[in-house]
């Protein structure tokens, strides 16, 4: 008998309609003969108005507070769901994080899951009920609630699937698949039926924030395979899957990009070791990331190093590096936050021969200056003027390959 | 060191200016160096917006989601009111009833509390925290959350102040205190100053729903000191305490009202043992609640039976009297839904006399009918018509001398 885990979105499950809806799907499943659990989040917007309560109190509020409060998004959302169900007739009942065995460590807000003790719920899916759990939420050692960080119930689905060694993870959003890249930026952009999960995290980082990281990691771990699809449109979404089983490789997957992003360099730091722990350790314990770093050594005996940091952080970067640079008697900082990362993806540049050429000459051709550039085995990156990113994006998804045959150029 | 619970219903937290004024009062606790605990309901409105929700889906939803979709509210309640308590330094921190230990059997939507596991409670207080306890819930053998019924945060706090060896439990609400009746009806009605339990649980009945009966039974049962106060204005409200501690007995406390009667006759039944039996026997298993019951026989060898019922039980009652009332060849079945109850409550009355007499002739002084009467060792209840209401109860609080002093007559 095959068993799923269905994962539900906020949208999915945004007001009664669409609880009603998610319903149909999920008796359609049962119907089927298929051993289903579900996994839902907070009505969407129940989170933010739970977290703008407690902002109005106290704009940095207890995080286990925190915790305790918005935790009861999900819990409603279950509910609800389960009373749906009922009431066509299908067994069913929620289940928070502490009653399906979802253990977290401490990390109030970004807890980690420990383990899944789902006998109780592996129980109730061999006697043919659809147990359905509130995503995004465990519980502690002392027995507080946890929540996972934003997007969490994708991680919750995930870990429950591998748990209930279900043979799919299916998760429910308001879009139907990964594409090839943005529709709004590229009309001819096209679905992509099989991503690995290298690719679908390379994805992600660059601002496709179609599924948590986390969850895909876990996901890849156990080769756990997810189908990403739309609850609003019953057609095949993404599957998300192990490399050796995603077909028909072209040399690039998709096309991404990232506008949120500033740079700074620090020009003519005299050279020697140490020089980017001096620059990088005041920017982490500050809390703030550091995206591509590029560094160049001048003729000179001096060194420039630029990296960039999302572009809510600019100015704290900013701030900090100024007073680095200082003390190591740099010459010069720069700061442009209107650059933005565009990158080509896929597993298959790994066995394709001139990837790289072929995008720096694509986007010679279109005048697009590339201001640094950086690349994994299955990714290049390159940043460049913010304003070119369309351009960009355009002509990349049609040099290799990518637009939807039949779709307008 | 002084130990209080501090109880605070849906209009002490309705909003987030009430979670501050709230947090005052708590605060002003804590700064005079006595131990508190807290206990909340859900914000007004919030369990009715989620019942709305679910009833919207399914009218008759299983018990068990309701439980685990109303409880919510509490839960977002005691995290903002530990939110808005430590930001002004206060140690707090909000428990669900799983985490506080509430253990209750498996009655959804009406669950009785087993025992309270407090130790983690009391260890917090001991600490110099305030422990903030989402009412009306707790967990039932199976580890899922159960509800205590409406107004059932009264009965979470007098359970935690006897849990805690608490000196006494403060229940805050939106009223400050009970009154000798309504002053709505009665503007000279004066505020209780202290009542014994028993007195309460009489005028509860009678429709002043200002504390939950299973509270006062719980109270009652540990002699545990309730003070009934407002969260709104800063003055003593009424302690409700052991009889021998209420002084200055007179013989009436106050006069209680419910209009929400409907009263049903059966006349003629031939009179043999069992007809009580073979009546009420069928409403009970109807699950209608029957209140009062005068039976009287007739002289030719039959009898008649009035009783009362909620007003929203009257058609349903009516159509099962009716069935059995011919099975008993009774003669004749009459019924009426604008009837209404009119009681004068008082432990004094054991050892005043007369008092009967004098709640008789003043109603007939006033041409006011009774229908039925009924009476317990501190209580007289007349059933009248409705219209009627208004000028019996004045009447009654002023022969008994409850006028307050001063007032306008």
């Amino acid at each position: 008998m095959k068993r799923v885990v269905q994962k539900f979105g906020g949208t999915s499950v945004g007001n009664l309609e669409r609880i009603q809806a998610t319903a149909d799907i999920v008796e359609r499943s049962v119907q089927q003969g298929i051993e289903t659990a579900v996994v839902v989040s907070a009505m969407s917007g129940e989170t933010n108005r739970l977290i703008g309560l407690a902002n109005a109190l106290c704009p940095d509020a207890d995080v286990r507070e925190m915790d305790q409060l918005v935790s009861t998004g999900e819990q409603v959302s279950a509910a609800l769901l389960a009373i749906e169900l009922q009431k066509r007739g299908v067994m069913a009942h929620s289940y928070t994080g502490v009653q399906a065995g979802f253990r977290t460590d401490s990390s109030y807000s970004r807890a980690r899951i420990l383990s899944v003790e789902c006998e109780r719920m592996l129980h109730r899916i061999e006697r043919g009920e659809v147990p359905i759990l509130t995503g995004f939420q465990g519980v502690n050692e002392h027995g507080d609630v946890t929540t996972l960080g934003r997007g969490g119930s994708d991680t919750s689905a995930v870990a429950l699937a591998i748990a209930l060694n279900a043979d799919m993870c299916d998760i429910f959003t308001d879009v139907d698949g990964v594409y090839t890249t943005d529709p709004r930026i590229v009309p001819q952009a096209a679905k992509i039926e099989r991503i690995s999960y290298e690719e679908m995290l390379e994805l992600a980082s660059q601002g496709a924030k179609v599924l948590q990281n986390r969850s895909v990691e876990l996901a890849m771990r156990y080769q756990m395979p997810i189908h990403l699809r739309s609850s609003f449109v019953d057609v095949p979404g993404t599957m998300v899957m192990k490399e050796d089983e995603v077909m028909e490789r072209a040399a690039i997957t998709g096309v991404a990009y990232n506008r949120d992003e500033a740079k700074i360099t620090i020009k003519g730091i005299p050279d020697h070791p140490g020089i980017a722990s001096a620059l990088f350790g005041p920017i982490a314990e500050a809390g703030l990331n550091v995206d591509v770093i590029v560094q160049n050594v001048s003729e000179d005996g001096t060194t420039d190093i630029t990296f960039t940091v999302p572009r809510g952080d600019f100015r704290k970067a900013m701030k900090i590096v100024q007073g680095v640079s200082k003390d190591m008697q740099a010459r010069d900082v720069k700061g442009d936050d209107h650059v933005a990362k565009v990158s080509i993806i896929g597993v298959g540049m790994r066995s394709h021969s001139g990837v790289a050429r072929k995008m720096f000459e694509t986007l010679a051709e279109k005048a697009i200056n590339i201001q640094m550039i950086t690349t994994s085995e299955i990714k290049i990156t390159v940043v460049i003027e913010e304003q070119h990113v369309d351009a960009a994006v355009k002509s990349l998804h049609t040099a290799f390959g990518l637009d939807a045959e039949g779709a307008a150029a």
